[in-house]
């Protein structure tokens, strides 16, 4: 089902329905950039250091679609499935936001026929999950004080201010025309446009003083952007309590669709299911931004946020680069790995599609979210077939996925699989890298040559005037330093010292010139301090 | 004319051709962010303080159409005009660049019609005019020294590089396969497809080299994005240098496409026409921005950059404030000064549409870029035929526009009109304003008590803890700083002072703590010493 602002209200209650019904939830999110920026990688970085450049790099960009399909056992056959597939279009509408776009990344997504025009006129909006009850929390209590003075027959003029001298003669003019209207036996109400915000909250305050009996005042929306003030009579109190409660209802619902696509952020994350996704380091990196603020620089607090919202992630991409599946699949690319697990290699239950959006594996809808969490998690059904996990089992206490669970796929980083949101990462050994800085004139024949008492070695360029070296007789690392010798203008650092000057550490502040203050540098020893104990209780499964 | 990358080499010369015909040319652009920040606006800033901030404010928007109507009067009857319009969307594509986008303005324009699956799939390129000479200089200077050395049948090994041991074995390969291919009789190519780009280099060196008068090599786009070689056996020198001067002209017309919608920018420069644009201020940012780069941050070297590349702009909404005409147009803003100049009050002279896109003032169309540049151009023949300008005299060398050109319209500036780019803007004095600062508890009529010994005053809100005050009675404006007293947690600050603490000059750094070196002091001074003299030369029209 395709989720606009259109039908949102309308079709919040069957989402939020199929998330609590599901064994398990397919998700995809499509995002504005992408910024790969692959010529300049860094393969020996820690994960730590790869998410701090990561959240850096992609920086508001945001999700402007989000793909979900909720997975169950078929109730009548329990070697069948069911699923629903929701493509949700997200768009910060009626606010004045400002997010980034990346060129390479619209042209690519416009290409796959994602409708830009549909996204910017229908998407449905969000906001962070604080805001979300800060809002709800500030629209109850203005009900609740709002009902509380109908019924007390008193004005609230606490808040009113005096009125200056040079808006009197605004005020005294309405009281006038108010006066004037209050005479007519046939006016049904009047309309005060042409004041600006300061003379209508003296106009109502005035109302709210001297009329209180008579009239009641409520704002008006304009042409041209502009705001204007209808003045009724004064119904009885039956009346005025009836149009009140309607008027509050509308106001939630008003809200309700201001909140949008957080409701079923906050859905997914009570419902504690097993969300399945593939690749999914970047998505994961979006969806807390977009819905819970701004990113931890830390990456430990990283992973507690992600755990705390999300407890049973699976990432397929790393389900299928892991033990038995690795060969049996191939490439990991989502398409491929589609490709094998329908292969005679693997055995695809039977998946019946219900619901308005019926996907079905002969559909041709690459990046469409929508689309992607469907294949997601029947890639996921595949796979857990092959590893002889029962289809009742499939779901977040499924005790053969826990060793796969909370895993995250990492690209491009040596000797790395992936990120571990329950525990700490792997730290494989770069004594035999270095960092090399050099003259923009040098090729690879040039730092070959510096390095030729050392064996072969792997070179990964940076920039013009910088690499990483590994060499790859690792029995050398250690006499580099000692032998390799001095020449003007080329630097050669162990890479341990090279990410420790990199990383936002107190290690490294102490290092560098007194530009902090005093204050902030206490702060970051606190911060690393609580990190470790925090985050990973003892019985953290790590 | 809609303007797409599908259509542009088809169309630049017919655009270029009535640029050069024209006796003025109507524009408009459309952009990806307004960011009108209207509730905390500046009203008493000087032009020079007002254009460093939206500048700032603007960065990373993109103007993504280009709306262009030529006019000229009509061949066969001198009272008449002709014209036609080209809309163009401009999007960088292909490209890894990142721009910004505004919600609301999307938005805004996604209601209006505008479509954005259009632009992201068939925007047509730019860049700036720099790099569109850089890139041009570069290929040109490549294809020479290519055809240098295809006549001299030498190869130019000059940049050869020494092949490293371990890939020595991959250029083996490489020679096998070209020897293998030299000898086979039927086979018409071989193609290289599994190397990397370093290998591939290798590979291209050792072809020159060993190879040069049997094989010819060139690259060649595989799937998902890889790169390979093609291999063919070498042809007669006619037929080399024919192969050759094709490839040649494919890439020049590669980088046109590349470059093109700068080659509109440049020749709207070239043709010093009288450029018509209404409320034109934003626009000239955007545009200076997008085809020239980053803006200075000095508000006299903007207008000198503008006046350099556009020495005959004139901004309808400027002209329409002005004289005469203000009290007959009323509203200044673009619908209302059609509405007014299709009235009886003025005469609009036969204008007749040429071209596939014939707009009629009857189109409702309003942001289509295309279409506001013709209105914007037919409001202005209506205007200038009101103050009694033939047709044949409306041009750059029009006298009797002289006073109204290279002013542009600025919007919410006290006693300021217009930005003049020619020479010094108004400096109305600002003795009567005070910037003042406060507890966030405070209201208007705090603000009103605080000044009560000076009269009626007019208060600006900034934000909740800081205002402007204008005094009504300019003659209290000395005593005020004398005698308003002093109160904890509130400031008062004449306009003048808080200003200058603002702006960016060296003035300023000079009062606060030394942070950035000498060096650049010396810069800042130097800077402000050749502005004054420079920008308006004796001879300039102020």
């Amino acid at each position: 089902m395709e989720i606009l602002e259109t039908n949102f209200n309308e079709k919040l209650p069957e989402i939020l329905e199929v998330i609590e019904k599901a064994d398990f939830i397919g998700i995809d999110l499509e995002f504005t950039g992408l910024n790969q920026t692959s010529t300049f990688s860094h393969p020996f970085a820690s994960v730590a250091s790869f998410y701090n450049r990561i959240q850096k790099t992609f920086e508001g960009f945001i999700v402007i679609q989000l793909g979900i399909t909720a997975f169950w056992v078929h109730p009548d056959d329990e070697k069948k499935f069911q699923c629903k597939s929701f493509n949700i279009y997200l768009y910060p509408r009626g606010r004045k936001s400002v997010f980034r776009f990346e060129g390479s990344c619209l042209d690519f997504l416009a290409g796959n026929g994602f409708d830009f025009n549909k996204l910017f006129t229908k998407g449905v909006a969000y906001c962070s999950v604080h805001d979300a009850e800060k809002l709800k929390g500030q629209l109850a209590k203005k009900h609740k004080e709002k009902r509380k003075q109908l019924i007390s027959k008193e004005p609230d003029v606490s808040s009113h201010i005096q009125v200056p001298e040079q808006e009197q003669e605004v005020v005294n003019k309405a009281c006038e025309e108010i006066d004037k209207f209050l005479e007519s036996a046939d006016q049904e109400e009047v309309v005060f446009d042409s004041y600006n915000g300061f003379q209508r909250k003296l106009i109502y305050q005035t109302i709210e003083g001297k009329y209180f009996t008579q009239v009641s005042a409520s704002p008006k929306d304009l042409e041209r952007n502009r705001k204007g003030i209808v003045i009724t009579r004064k119904k009885t109190l039956d009346e005025e309590i009836k149009l009140f409660e309607e008027k509050c209802q509308e106001e939630i619902k008003k809200l309700e669709t201001e909140i949008g696509v957080t409701h079923i952020f906050q859905a997914l994350s009570k419902s504690r299911k097993l969300l399945v996704c593939h690749n999914m380091f970047l998505d994961l990196i979006y969806l807390m931004r977009q819905f819970t603020g701004p990113l931890p620089e830390d990456l430990d607090e990283f992973k507690k946020l992600v755990h705390d919202f999300f407890p049973n992630v699976l990432d397929t991409k790393h389900l299928c680069t892991k033990e038995v599946l690795k060969e049996v699949v191939g490439s990991s690319v989502l398409p491929h790995v589609l490709e094998a697990c329908r292969s005679s290699l693997f055995q695809l239950p039977e998946i019946e599609s219900l619901g308005d959006q019926k996907y079905t594996l002969d559909d041709s809808k690459e990046h469409e979210a929508g689309y992607d969490s469907f294949i997601t998690g029947v890639c996921f059904l595949a796979l857990t077939n092959h590893l002889g996990i029962l289809p009742k089992d499939l779901n977040a206490n499924c005790k053969k996925l826990k060793s796969f669970k909370n895993k995250i796929f990492v690209l491009g980083l040596d000797n790395i699989t992936c990120c571990n949101l329950t525990g700490p990462d792997e730290k494989p050994s770069r004594e035999h890298v270095f960092h090399v800085t050099f003259p923009s004139t040098w090729k690879n024949t040039d730092i070959i040559q510096h390095f030729k008492n050392f064996g072969p070695i792997q070179i990964k360029w940076i920039n013009e005037t910088s690499a990483y070296v590994a060499l790859q007789q690792r029995e050398y690392s250690q006499s580099v330093m000692k032998s390799i010798g001095r020449y003007p203008g080329v630097t050669v650092v162990p890479y341990a010292e090279y990410e420790d000057a990199q990383s936002p550490h107190e290690d490294r502040k102490r290092k560098l010139p007194v530009s902090s203050s005093q204050e902030s540098g206490e702060k970051a020893v606190k911060k690393a301090k609580t990190t470790t104990s925090k985050i990973f209780p003892e019985n953290s499964d790590w």
